[in-house]
């Protein structure tokens, strides 16, 4: 069987490009598009191949938190648990939706270079199993919320490796000059653990980073996990406490395109653990448990998108325009970051891929583009287009703009596809207007 | 009394700044952070002021039609209304809106580069004024539409005036490659022209185009103007029919930061005035009504955020980060354009603006800002935000990344302040999770 993008797509005799043995044109037709489909499949393989790597690496002293920022909604944590992962939450929804879904509090840690102090109370409350502080005033809003409660919570800080990331500069998180984190370098680091120590509530665990997303490299995590260890390990010596976490973030690059080579997840996490093994050895100490915190690597080749062609602009002397009934609203990551995606004709997926086309979104507004200068089978309106890789940052970043209602997410599991997201309707669109 | 950014915002002996006499400071106490403020006398003086300069320019034979991509929401609709303004539509929830609120559908037309046959059925159903055709394929469809019900629709189309807007990219539409419109040059327009007219369910009223967003140049709408109104004649002459509509669109730019010199909407259509007025002697006739789509600079300057400040970062040889409890989900037009905003600490907005600091959102991710490097006044925990020019593009691409709700959007007028969008709650992220 003719597989494309994974081996979980695979393209018919008909022509059809299925999902895990699902025909993605009939899925089309009896759920309308625009539509996301994930593979449960996958996303459970991915959560598995993370788990192995890291048990490979640092035995029981390890953890997978799913980063939520890349997928939100209700349907992934059982998904996620039944898999013994845990998960990071950015913001108050993110922990409402995980707790919507009974996922055990105690496995998710909070976020956030500005969570207020209604979200601070809010995963107190819920027993959170750690808040990661990532301001000054965070630490002390924090100590008077749980003095007020007469109870202590785990609590980390996310610390600037100084590391910089060989990605878009608005994905790139770990350099100095960042809202995030606090830098070793230049003592702020130092002073933000002797901020926390001094606080009589808050139960000081371990430190964070996270040099950046979309990450190819196998040295960035290294050098970063290098940088965090050692920076570890001088806090304990110079405040004389014992931490047990150690987080060093996510960023694992995917493949979009046919020629990303992202590598394996095997080969970052095994270059991560020998370096801090390495390390371990010399500074003649066990290693703290290693949290990593994959989001886009863990959802994003899980997903695709199904659009139909509504009509195709050929422009003497310029670009051939394929429009579709979604875009920018459903996948804004052209518009933000020119990121390009890849897709098939859904129902001529066995056709030559013969000619150059651009995907263009149905917003008023030239930037609302899917793919620029992709070639892929001649499209005509009624197409059914398959864009893959669009599980992570495509629903979580989607938008009413143009007052387009956003479409819903269709889950594959053991052969059979259900609605787990509903499909937004008129009527949510003005639910708040008065 | 002292004012910034608009006659509309006023310092206090307080040092509080008030929108239309309201301290924005107890608002931001009343109703919370995020929250879009707006103010309906600037509101009603914007569509005053485009209609008093199209009626010196054109008399009766004018229309102001409000672009509602600029910002969609039921409250809108029956103040352009009772100004006389008519407004355009660009999909079924745009539509949807205008018509919960009661908006006469004859004030409407229906643009898009793609829309659906359930769109195009519902504006024909409807009774919309007309349909601003942007495709072959749409013909064909909204024909059928129409000829299955034997009623007869008034449509016009979308034409490129091959004229570059001096204006970002992603906000460009006039020039050739682009996926809106049937170029002039190239004959492809001339081609559309005869296959509407072939149709016999479709009253081909007149063409359209638009330049682009927050033009400022005088130069590029007389341009567009004079090259729709020639081709609007030969169409005429070379298909002997009578047209009665010529749309030249929007884009007239505003003003976001205080060097911003976008020039009066006076300027800006009598320019064009006299330029369609010289060419329409010049042809020997007397012109078709003609129409602006004012969108941005209707309800952009009308507008203001309030954010409370969370924490802030002052990182050596680095940035300062004021980092505020919205950003990227309430306002993406930093992350989409680099677009940078004015803002003033709003209960010390008579201080010096004495620090360069950068406004950045709550998100986890680098480009969430929403003023990069501004100097105003050193900000602190707890201190309110007023950002300026948020009325455009805001509540409109807002989304829900990270699970954050949307603000509200609160209206002044006649001194009393009310919620016209209510803020989004944790229970509506959710609603259509399964």
């Amino acid at each position: 069987m003719k597989t494309y993008y994974s081996e979980h797509f695979t393209i018919g005799e008909n022509g059809h490009i299925s999902l895990d043995g699902l025909d993605l044109v009939k899925v089309a037709e009896e759920f309308g598009t625009p539509a996301y489909v994930m593979s449960e499949s996958h996303l459970r393989e991915n959560c598995r191949a993370f788990t192995r790597a890291m048990r490979r690496n640092f035995g029981e002293r390890c953890k997978v938190a799913y980063a939520s920022k890349a997928l939100c909604a209700r349907f992934l944590y059982p998904i996620l648990a039944s898999e013994g992962i845990h998960a990071d939450v950015v913001s108050g929804g993110e922990l409402y939706t995980a707790l919507k879904a009974e996922f055990d509090p105690k496995h998710l840690h909070f976020h956030g270079n500005n969570k207020t102090v209604a979200e601070l109370e809010m995963a107190v409350d819920c027993g959170i199993g750690s808040i990661i502080l990532d301001a000054m005033e965070e630490v002390d809003r924090l100590e008077a919320i749980c003095a007020a409660r007469d109870i202590h919570q785990r609590v980390l800080f996310r610390v600037k490796p100084g590391v910089h990331a060989d990605t878009h500069a608005f994905i790139s998180t770990g350099q100095n000059d960042s809202k995030f984190g606090f830098g070793i370098q230049d003592g702020e680091a130092m002073r933000m653990a002797r901020h926390i120590l001094e606080q009589e509530h808050l139960d000081f665990s371990g430190i964070h980073c996270h040099i950046g997303s979309q990450v190819f490299s196998l040295d960035g995590f290294a050098r970063a996990a290098k940088i965090m260890f050692d920076f570890f390990c001088q806090i304990e010596r110079e405040l004389h406490i014992t931490m047990d976490e150690l987080i060093v973030g996510g960023g694992f690059g995917v493949k979009y395109m046919p020629e990303d080579e992202p590598g394996t997840f095997d080969e970052k996490i095994d270059t991560m653990g020998k370096v801090l093994r390495e390390e371990a050895e010399k500074q003649g100490r066990v290693l703290p448990e290693i949290v990593i915190e994959p989001g886009r690597s863990m959802v994003c080749a899980a997903g695709c998108t199904l659009y139909t062609v509504g009509s195709v602009r050929d422009i003497r002397d310029g670009r051939c325009y394929v429009s579709v009934d979604g875009g920018m609203t459903d996948n804004p990551r052209f518009a933000l970051y020119q990121a390009n995606y890849d897709a098939v004709v859904a129902n001529r997926a066995a056709a030559p891929r013969d000619k150059l086309q651009t995907i263009a979104g149905r917003c008023c507004e030239s930037g609302d583009l899917v793919a620029r200068d992709l070639q892929f089978q001649a499209a005509k309106a009624g197409d059914i287009l398959c864009v893959f890789a669009t599980g992570a940052y495509n629903f979580s970043m989607a938008s009413n703009y143009n007052r387009v209602p956003r479409p819903p997410i269709l889950l594959i599991c053991d052969g059979v596809v259900r609605e787990v997201v509903r499909r937004e309707t008129y009527e949510d669109l003005i639910h708040n207007d008065l």
